[in-house]
């Protein structure tokens, strides 16, 4: 393709950095073993790689301990890992309309199947809520709290470490999806207050698609029960799932292709620094802000504030219904972007997008140029004049 | 690695054809899009790879409709979707001593959390077992049996036609752990009479690690509930997980390089002919036990008549255990192969391989050559003499 603008990072990053490229590439042509099952040299080279990259996603969340990560399918197998692994009938669970598919789904099938009460949280116009809101909803016996770190619709960075300070003392524990902040925006869990943290690998931490990650943390490590059980290389005679971490959660072969994607691409991400990476990110969202809102027919969603928000820009397009104006922005003019829900209808209720079906979603990633940014405001442009 | 001898293809094939590697590294670099979501054409070009995938499973498999495969994460993922979407409390289950910790360990949690009922039948001292004594042990209300398609350890082919054949008219569902065929085995659903078909990809069927299969035949896609729920790219305002198949059982993003990696290895499957593959990986299966049997302090296991085994060679040396035996070969000789139980302790009782901690296996796969195995042969020679 003669001119590519790619704006959909929220969904995937791309391009990644060369290396990871390169090391899936080595991996695959040149070694090709299963990780954790050895006894043959390239077997415990895959392992190996597969136990720095843990070691290498610890010292990105500040997590004392490699062995509390586990590699999931990706995401939505990580926040299914920790929500149907905790709960149990009758659970009341409080969560927010900022929430992804890969939140709201799993807790409606807790709620048929279990009998969960879920209580919603709403945010306000720009996609913003208030930790006070999310706290005023949870009750002494509520066991989890299931928060969004940043909306993949608004954007909307939510009060995450404000909601850990405040159920660090009882027993309700707090779960956070880190899919839109993971790799450009810190994340501790230690100074978040986080009892589990699940992430994709494929988007802002760069590795290819196939990996995500689920940390457990010490008070959700005793409750957490496998939902998937198999094979693990490990005390092969039980056939009761191991319960040491990572085990318990990694039933069957490890992506390692990706997971050694995942480890080229945090040792970038190591290299660039995460405040390096997101400083740029926040000057491309501003960019793309400042050019899209000086356009006549194109409204700006999400908050106000560029440090409050992940970069992601939904747009309302005046005269375009927000599949048109995506297919447009790529047949005319190479600009790659999303329309539609993005898996997450409920916070379109708020920010008055569901008469549109949805919004438009541009998202730049850690390799977007300057040029892709003016690329998207110039098609907008041209679209809107 | 000057030599490298690979026989622990029952773990993941490796070489793959050169036209996976490529195609995977040609994705990821060139286009790089999540599939199925899409907006733009790099999107739809990667979803369109994804659904020929399905389309040459489908052939592959003798079924009727490519939407009735869901990729999973892999064979252990599939298994899983299977057992815990069918399995209700107090359910009988049938399954045999020559299962993987894939299906053992399911079954198990199914059997301490939902009181399910598990009928294990013994094989014989070869691995094998004969149908009647799977259906003798199937009651009427018998919910699931579980049944592989070959041991990972004897390599012994169980009779699943013959099972399926008489299961056809009664409720009892029949699931086939395909993960030691497919893709050199012909393996036709409607033929089997199977209801639930589960493998990986990374097997026979040449692709890269990192996903796996699930068939779902018409009499189990009424029952099958999904066990993890998100975003699919389909009907967003809907909390519930949206009942087609295959939206149903695919929550979160697909792994498309994974996936983009098995098109080109079905494609070449295809070019190759299943038969042809399947006769070739026997004559090499026929060429290691001929040459190893001879040894002197070498016992091989498994099924005597190379037609009822698939291409796994298990074997006891005498004067080292198992992982001695492995580590040697590996260091010494550079033929990589596995030691141990293989995730599949019980048929070790009836192939009398427990004392021994497990068996030393050598599994060839379609791009072994005839000196992988001459190779293999002439260490074991030289290690025994």
């Amino acid at each position: 393709m003669a001119s590519r603008h790619y704006l959909d990072n929220a969904a995937t990053s791309w391009p990644k950095p060369e290396g990871v490229y390169d090391a899936v590439d080595r991996y695959q042509r040149g070694c090709g073993a299963a990780a954790g099952r050895g006894g043959y040299a390239s077997a415990d080279a895959a392992g190996q790689i597969v136990e720095r990259a843990r070691r290498r996603a610890a010292t990105l969340l500040g997590a004392p301990d490699p062995k509390s990560i586990a590699f999931t399918q990706n995401g939505t197998d990580a926040l299914n890992a920790a929500i149907h692994g905790l709960l149990r009938p009758g659970d009341h669970v409080v969560t927010t309309d900022a929430e992804h598919n890969s939140v709201l789904r799993p807790l409606r099938d807790a709620a048929v199947r279990l009998g969960c009460r879920i209580t919603y949280v709403p945010c306000d116009a720009a996609g913003q809520l208030e930790a006070r809101r999310v706290l005023a909803a949870v009750e002494p016996t509520t066991r989890l709290v299931v928060l969004t770190h940043a909306s993949n619709v608004t954007g909307a960075v939510l009060p995450v470490e404000e909601v850990g300070a405040a159920l660090r003392d009882g027993q309700t524990l707090l779960l956070v999806d880190a899919a839109q902040t993971l790799g450009h925006r810190r994340v501790d869990v230690g100074r978040i207050g986080a009892d589990l943290l699940a992430a994709p690998g494929h988007k802002g931490l760069l590795a290819p698609l196939g990996v995500g990650l689920l940390w457990v943390g010490p008070r959700a490590a005793g409750q957490l029960r496998p939902t998937r059980q198999g094979g693990t290389g490990s005390v092969s005679e039980s056939e009761e799932q191991p319960p040491p971490l990572p085990h318990r959660l990694e039933a069957g072969n490890l992506n390692v292709p990706a997971i050694v994607g995942l480890d080229a691409a945090l040792g970038w991400i190591e290299s660039q620094t995460v405040d390096a990476i997101g400083q740029r990110l926040a000057q491309q969202t501003a960019r793309l802000i400042d050019g899209a809102q000086g356009l006549p027919g194109v409204r700006v969603l999400g908050p106000p504030a560029v440090e409050e928000r992940a970069p992601v820009v939904s747009l309302l397009t005046e005269g375009y219904d927000p599949h048109e104006a995506a297919a447009l922005l790529d047949s005319c003019f190479g600009v790659e972007c999303r329309a539609g829900l993005h898996c997450a209808a409920r916070i379109h209720g708020a920010i008055g997008a569901l008469a549109s079906g949805g919004t438009l979603r541009l998202s730049p990633g850690p390799l977007t140029t300057d040029h892709d940014i003016d690329a998207a405001i110039d098609a907008l442009r041209q679209m809107t004049h």
